[in-house]
């Protein structure tokens, strides 16, 4: 057993370091705003949990309006259900037939969705699914210009045809342009997203003309809802990390009229070694992730320059040569770069009431599915 | 509860992917090869677990001949005293004054060490020691280049002495070169090797200015330690990533002379997608760490060229546009780019005995020590 991090009622100052740690008050404000923004739309709002991977944050979301929430693992869908998430789409392709196997048991336990993407998966699920009581909804996933996966748009009827005669329930479009999200500047980012619809709509004449139905394209994420919105084709938002943010997404620039999102989720960290040059603290990138940059330092004068496995190296910022390095013992908050990996490399959300500066610890949340690969 | 990725006695086409796999028989030629090297140049081995992160892997070290193993936080020794590993190196710094507690409170159940390289870090650990009844050894680190933690060299005697004044047990200096590990070429990886040997000569000579033994310097890493040996200055290696070996130390030229480590560990993924200009793998940077680049895939002439949280995109590798893409559900085996923080994204050891085409799971073992951060 690890030694514990906090406990609920200590003093933010109390938190070993590192700590995951979430301002809860930020964190609602986020749940709210796009809450609000889907209602006021009328669009579905379904949050991927590959981002959160909690199950109290999922049950969070669902009281404020979501239909459920996606996840990208069968594992994550176990576990999930096992701690009580009613509704969840697996909103990507599986092909291996010992997972299947296990779809088609917790389709029998919750309600469930999964995409697909070749003849293959449609065939694997079916026998998966064959013996099986439940139904699950299955979404033909279409390349809406990441180059990842999914078919492309104007052979989507083909495999939806494939998904009905082989006696599933074809449910809709599985659209995701990851590849759009991060595009800084707002026009640039509609403009892919404008793309994206396009080609949603050449996957839907492709329907059309097998005389399928499309009840729902499913996709949209914290860069381009709003434009997948405007779009009018898009049914449900898969949004993730508007709940917590983090440095890549501060970097872009908002939509006009789109809500705005905080940071709400940071790693407490601690000076641990200093030299005239440089502090070095106790959070290395076991402790968060660095695919989309090294993190910020919040509210300080400092960079991270280097990082280790259990250190990061700061120094006074660019132009402010002359700011005093923080003490050994003192506490830098550090925002993370890409939120969804640094999640997953903790077992406990420290979530804080009143702010980082002199909040308490209201709750420990573990991280349900950290670690769900499979 | 998680879904399990095998059981023992299942071949090795039955794991669920992602998982991370060793190579037994690899793994204990270079498990045999190091102890052998250690005992042969007479000096002490303690590997690093925060490398492998797992008590069954240190026990086995421990039985070939290490005098223990190093960790890097306070919770990892915790977690691997609590599964039985009686000796045990924080070759880290230690700030905080609970987790200070901690050290004391487990100096008190095994055989404990510590770094420190500032004064403030010795009077807080002469503090939490003070009613403790057992004593820990105390190592000075010093910064032989690294540019991380450590005092300068010609300083080391000045902490040195405090120590002692602390009533604290001096056992010698902790001298890490981390950046010269990974130096491509063997002679310049030589020349910082002896760069740092150079460093640590005149910390001995502090050290001694002040009529103060020093028993021990202890360092050295898997691109390094045959240099380190032959300096003549280190008495004990810290070694980790011999074990299984990664990408990047994959890409250094090796010493002469010295033995040559095989990779040992690897990611097993499945094609999950696949269209005409590329497949998609179900393992992202939630399986793999990419810090030290994108991982490798073994034996065929793929290369990985994007990345998703659960998604590996392939192409054909450069000169090979002629090759056949895998098919959908073959398994892809990835060689992680650095192999301490992919182990960290895993609960699970799947060990399999006999080779990765046709061998067998002959155990799995917990990542005792995954994300134990503080």
């Amino acid at each position: 057993m690890q030694h514990p991090l906090a406990h609920v009622g200590d003093p933010v100052a109390n938190v070993a370091t590192p700590a995951l740690v979430i301002d809860l008050d930020a964190m609602e404000r986020n749940l709210g705003a796009m809450a609000a923004f889907a209602r006021a739309a009328g669009v579905r709002l379904r949050p991927h949990a590959k981002m959160h991977k909690s199950a109290a944050i999922a049950k969070a979301q669902i009281a404020a309006g979501a239909v459920g929430v996606c996840a990208q693992k069968v594992s994550e869908a176990e576990v999930l259900a096992g701690a009580g998430i009613p509704d969840i789409y697996i909103s990507n392709e599986v092909i291996d037939e010992a997972k299947l196997a296990r779809v088609a048991a917790l389709a029998g336990r919750i309600r469930l969705a999964i995409a697909v993407d070749s003849i293959l998966g449609v065939d694997r699920l079916a026998e998966a699914c064959s013996g099986a009581s439940s139904a699950l909804d299955v979404f033909v996933e279409i390349d809406v210009g990441q180059k990842r996966c999914g078919v492309v748009p104007e052979t989507a009827g083909v495999l939806a045809r494939h998904v009905v005669s082989r006696g599933l329930r074809f449910a809709g479009l599985q659209a995701y342009q990851g590849g759009a999200q991060h595009v800084r500047g707002a026009a640039d980012r509609a403009a892919a997203a404008r793309r994206a619809a396009t080609l949603v709509r050449a996957a839907q004449a492709s329907i059309a003309s097998e005389n399928i139905d499309c009840p729902l394209v499913t996709g949209g994420g914290t860069g381009t809802f709003a434009f997948d919105v405007a779009s009018g084709v898009y049914g449900e938002l898969q949004v993730g990390s508007y709940l917590f943010m983090d440095g890549e997404y501060g970097g872009i620039e908002a939509a006009e009229g789109a809500p705005r999102f905080e940071h709400a989720l940071f790693v407490k960290s601690q000076v641990m070694s200093r030299s005239e040059s440089h502090v070095v603290v106790d959070a290395g990138i076991k402790a968060y992730a660095i695919d989309a940059g090294l993190p910020q330092v919040l509210g300080r004068e400092l960079e991270m320059i280097n990082f280790g496995d259990e250190h990061g190296i700061l120094k006074a910022s660019g132009s402010s040569s002359a700011v005093e390095l923080p003490q050994l013992g003192e506490t830098v908050w550090l925002v993370p770069g890409h939120c969804d990996p640094t999640v997953n490399l903790h077992d406990t959300y420290v979530a804080v009431r009143g702010g980082l500066e002199s909040g308490v610890v209201e709750a420990l949340w573990p991280v349900d599915t950290r670690g769900c690969m499979t």
